[in-house]
């Protein structure tokens, strides 16, 4: 359906796009449906994951990237997934201030997720506001995410390219590379390199990278350097980041990815469904089971069990 | 039931609860089941939950709390929760090998979630192991977390007390302070305090703590300067837990948060259950919804809304 929110995202508006933004995260009933209105006219964009540790540079790189991409002409959307204060609006102290440069540009459209509800569904609206971008029409849509969690991972997930962004150790501790996160990239950044110790971690990635299984995969993950601060080595990364997305198109895995994508979101939906349909069931007998559980009289496995078989006795209802 | 493994895991072995715990991250049905037997024997632990960015010093922090509770007499469990490598089975580089002084001491039980299945899961085997430990008779239990993503929030929810763990800015760049993770503290630490900036932490600290909402809160939390790697200022915090401690007690407040953490362990339980029964339910659909969402004729929310229907009409046979 076309509505005329649907009519303004599909023409750039700033306005409307935040609004439904907000209204996703607030989980309004309105925002999802016309998320469903929009969903039929996204899947344009390409989608680039940015995930490193706090220090390594993301912002200043992102920054980097995305004057580099407006020089090409490319309109670019940033989902930054980022918490912020709940009681200050944003985060206390930032960097987040230097991208503000953009604001001006109306072909560069940057939102942080707010993240009220902490307890998940960050995955399911950072989709969702990267679909918005989608639908705006943006060329390139960068997802910023912090990259030492667990929730970051299924986020990179979602894009077409995985950047990872590591940086020379910085102060007297070994940073940790995280294999899981490691395992995700399509491209290495190492940025500050003009620090000592950048060519140890990128020979430490190298290493990581020849240690892989057998058959070797397709795409060999590229490790560059850059010097965001400096925009220097940024260049590069814009034509890995495009190369990359010619060798998802031709070799079709930007189709197998997009149907991991969307396997993702259908399960993400289900689940968020069903976990409300059922808690509504049982709301009733949900503080007694609380209050048993905490008292040790009953473990939460049995009381879920007790829940689930009763739904599943209520839908075979001849198996009784 | 008091099976042999249960009876093992009071007794303290750490064979079989090393066992059991590898079992609930594989989510092999025995661990599961063991887990409903050892349930009854938990709940006397004082579970304390350690929140910090890569860097800030957390494991040479926990290191040196395990020493000064040792030498309290007081037994310890350590549960870290870190992406390990699936190939190289470790972090490839890491500090966590000075732990390992405590390996021969029979008191201090550590262990590292493997943490293999990355789409979720995680507070749930952190819990679970939370209890294997709990019921091995263990006074206190230490969760390491990143404190950098979102699912960090829910695993400090799962402690008694959350302690949060800053450092001086090292490096180029501002440390970006986390408001959500801020707000769970009931302890802060700024570790390295001998180096420049650890005083601008703590008033940043001090500054936010006031901006608090009224009413104030009952616990005013304590900001404590440390420097793990000199053992300084280890004896303080321990004084400082072992007073939240008497604190939950004494208000009540401990009832409230074990109620809390049964609550979201029976809707993960709940959660994990109802979604492996519902995609049991549509396996033979899925593969083509998800087809038709790739495709755009269709989008995520309106498919996992037929399931439901499909679900609930089920569910209610007369009201069809």
């Amino acid at each position: 359906m076309k509505t005329e929110t649907v009519n303004k995202i599909l023409a750039g508006n700033v306005q409307a796009a935040s609004r439904l933004i907000r209204g996703i995260e607030d989980e309004t009933p309105a925002a999802i449906a016309e998320l469903k209105n929009i969903y039929p006219h996204t899947g344009k964009a390409h989608i680039v994951g940015l995930t490193g540790a706090p220090g390594v540079g993301k912002s200043t790189l992102i920054d980097a990237l995305i004057a580099a991409l407006r020089k090409r002409n490319r309109t670019v959307g940033v989902v930054a997934v980022d918490p912020t204060s709940p009681f200050s609006g944003g985060a206390i102290l930032g960097d987040r201030v230097r991208m503000q440069q953009h604001c001006v540009d109306r072909e560069v459209f940057i939102r942080s997720m707010a993240n009220r509800g902490w307890a998940g569904g960050l995955a399911r609206a950072t989709i969702s506001a990267v679909h918005v971008m989608d639908a705006m029409g943006k060329d390139i849509i960068l997802v910023e995410t912090v990259g030492a969690g667990q929730s970051e991972v299924d986020i990179a997930r979602v894009a077409d390219t995985a950047v990872v962004i590591l940086s020379p150790i910085s102060g007297d501790e070994m940073q940790m590379i995280k294999a899981g996160i490691m395992e995700i990239a399509d491209i290495f950044v190492v940025n500050k390199a003009d620090k000592e110790g950048a060519n140890t971690i990128a020979s430490a990635i190298q290493f990581m990278l020849e240690m892989k299984p057998c058959p070797p995969p397709k795409w060999k993950p590229t490790i560059l350097l850059t010097e965001a601060v400096f925009n220097k080595g940024i260049e590069p990364l814009v034509d890995e980041i495009t190369r990359h997305r010619q060798y998802l198109a031709d070799s079709g895995e930007l189709e197998k990815r997009r149907k991991e994508r969307a396997k993702l979101e259908l399960i993400e939906a289900i689940e968020s469904s069903v976990k409300s349909y059922v808690l509504q069931e049982v709301a009733s007998d949900l503080e007694k089971l609380v209050d048993d559980i905490t008292r040790r009289k009953v473990d939460p496995y049995t009381a879920a069990l007790e829940i689930i078989n009763k739904f599943s006795r209520q839908l075979k209802p001849d198996a009784e």
